[in-house]
């Protein structure tokens, strides 16, 4: 399907769901972005589960969300249950504002649900010039170090600069071996997934995805990871008011509640401290770029080029959706 | 050695080095400090080293740090080549009272050196109630994910948060598979490294010290730890005018110049969005600590307990200082 077509038909089913017309265009963007970026996690594999719990009155579909500028350079955002597209649009909004008048921004954000991809906010800022870390937390999926129970999300470290070229740097790096999303797609779909990325729920190594689904996540590189996702925690939930320590949850199957998501963008203006960071990234990404390749390497890409080269790559093709999810479509439309 | 006999050593060699008895005396905490924590690598070995580039004057023992406050929040410190010791110093406290006023703060330094343990000042910021994030370049050691040539530096990221007890949450990591530091002391004692940490420099894995050092360490987790010690190169180094993209000198062998490190603290209130963070830091960690633990594992820590567990125990041991290192100290002294 064409992505105009499509965004038609998903901003249909988010009105239809009793979304504004604005917030329903915010989310069909996010998903069908996910999915041009070839992170179909991330896109229309969620839209049934976010109607499901717009249904079950655990996303609120008309939020009033609060915006408490605590000084020129700090806001905190009661989102109100919104639906985690239109929470963190409205967030990096007001923290791209923010600094771009007082160079530096923190916002944090309660009471907001799965957002989709952190890379997207933090792009948004990046156009405009500016840096941002963005962090955001998630339902259990990764053991802590030394535990066999799963507590932590995947809870991405997000970074993004401006690199005075059409494509901006950025960097979002889940702290799980593998992505939940791509465990839940390759358990739709019956296929394996890669030795040593999770365990199931007694704690063995395992690669039949449905195990993992009801096992845990690893995290990377051990201790180092499982200390990053802690950290991602504390920064997105304990100081945000946020749901934290593995209360976060789960959308796909957890209905007692709304999710409670938190997150926490960090914004700054590139030239805060000098007055030549254009040319300064651009010697930067060069010397990297140009160091000697292994063997049979590919080119040696900075993180958000790839990306950026499938989103052009996909943006005139037609979008395929899977038949299980056109499925879906066609019952969220009736 | 005792710890106040040692002190008194090390503080000896700084003066006679020509810094002032303040520097000498912070110098010698942070190298006593590594050593009783358990990171050895990060202290006495690199006193000569230090002493060497003083002498060599790419160490300014007298330096003429400059404060820049660029808002009441932010501020760049040009630390004019002083031993990293004294510009993490300077630049720590300045972060902890513009944020102790202000709620947030951006401290960034250019022209300094190798600072030792980034947790050690974190902490000093988590020990004052602040939440702290540091991140600092290093000389290259580990090869950009795609090349077999060395350029990002072992760039840790560090994170410190106060957990309403005596032992703050100080987690301190590097994007290498393998400390630095860590290898030099094995190709001293002529001991192996783990496999699968290192390259040598045809691109082989090598469990050989000596054939790591002048080869490539790995970064963490593939493309994902390349990337984030990719993002602390542009926080530490792109945007605080400091020497980025390869160009930070190995102190132990570059002599053509100032190391010209640089640094970026990022600090906050716990409370600047909520009101009862100590409650909410004491239930996370309470949780995660609860969670049932690995076949025949250890219980389950925070970062920075062990550290702190470490530092209890030895503080009133005698240091044990390796025969080669005594005598470096010897000479130093003369």
């Amino acid at each position: 399907m064409k992505k105009e077509a499509l965004k038609k038909i998903i901003t249909k089913i988010f009105k239809k769901h009793n979304l504004s017309l604005l917030h329903s265009k915010i989310c069909a963007d996010a998903l069908i972005n996910a999915e041009l970026v070839g992170s179909p996690s991330h896109g229309l594999s969620r839209l049934k589960m976010y109607c499901d719990r717009i249904k079950k009155k655990l996303i609120n579909p008309n939020p009033k969300i609060k915006i408490k500028n605590i000084s020129k350079s700090v806001c905190h955002i009661d989102a109100d249950d919104s639906i985690g597209f239109v929470a963190a649009d409205v967030a990096i909004k007001k923290a791209i504002s923010i600094t771009r008048k007082a160079g530096i921004g923190f916002v944090a954000v309660k009471n907001s649900g799965h957002y989709g991809l952190s890379g997207y906010y933090a792009e948004k800022a990046a156009k405009k010039n500016l840096i941002a870390i963005c962090f955001t937390n998630a339902p259990p999926a990764i053991a802590p170090y030394g535990s066999k129970k799963k507590l932590f999300g995947t809870n991405p470290i997000c970074f993004a600069a401006p690199t005075s070229s059409k494509i901006p740097f950025v960097l979002d790096t889940s702290m799980s071996m593998i992505n939940r999303g791509k465990i839940r797609i390759a358990a739709k779909l019956g296929k394996k997934i890669p030795y040593g990325t999770a365990l199931d729920k007694f704690g063995n190594i395992t690669t039949n995805a449905e195990k993992a689904l009801s096992g845990v996540q690893l995290p990377i590189a051990g201790y180092r990871g499982s200390g990053l996702a802690w950290m991602v925690d504390i920064l997105s939930g304990v100081i945000t008011g946020s749901n934290h320590g593995g209360k976060v949850r789960d959308p796909f199957d957890d209905f007692n509640g709304p999710q409670n998501v938190g997150h926490l963008f960090i914004l700054m203006k590139p030239n805060l401290f000098i007055n030549n960071y254009n040319k300064r990234i651009k010697e930067n990404i060069k010397k990297v770029k140009s160091l000697s390749k292994i063997k049979n390497g590919n080119d040696i890409f900075f993180p958000g080029q790839n990306k950026f080269k499938r989103l052009r790559q996909n943006s005139n093709k037609k979008i395929k959706i899977p038949s299980n999810i056109l499925k879906d479509i066609n019952i969220l439309l009736k």
